[in-house]
């Protein structure tokens, strides 16, 4: 596979595993329950991809740093709807 | 920072995003329950887990095609408990 191919793939799963937060976060925005999500998923979720984030830093990968500071930014809010809905 | 040291960051930041899902496979195994999980976020996100394991192929990078498969797996139980228990 040619680099450019493998770039984009890489973009594209990055986009998809970044964005599939958005659907969660507007289905408990909507429906203001968040019995059935996971606390301790989103809590554990949340310290990875802050520590994926100082990875992304320390290797100096623009792509793993921003795809996973807006996975952050999503799984945080998802955090705090689910704590607020219970 | 030294390689080993972002080496080992890597791997837990790895470990942590994926068995973040187990507590949320285990809520709803247990609840029977998932009305409040998106499905559109499950199947996104799997979606994009499976390219990165394309992508760990692509570039050979062990690292990213194990924890990607572990985290696919998991996803897709969370998938199929989500679909059958709606």
């Amino acid at each position: 596979m040619d680099t450019q191919f493998i770039n984009i793939l890489g973009l594209i799963a990055g986009t998809l595993t970044t964005i599939a937060f958005l659907p969660q976060l507007f289905k408990t925005w909507k429906s203001k329950s968040a019995k059935d999500v996971s606390l301790v998923m989103m809590i554990t979720f949340s310290v990875g991809i802050f520590l994926w984030i100082i990875y992304g830093i320390a290797i100096g990968a623009m792509p793993i740093i921003v795809t996973n500071a807006v996975t952050l930014v999503l799984a945080l809010m998802i955090l705090v709807l689910k704590i607020r809905y219970r």
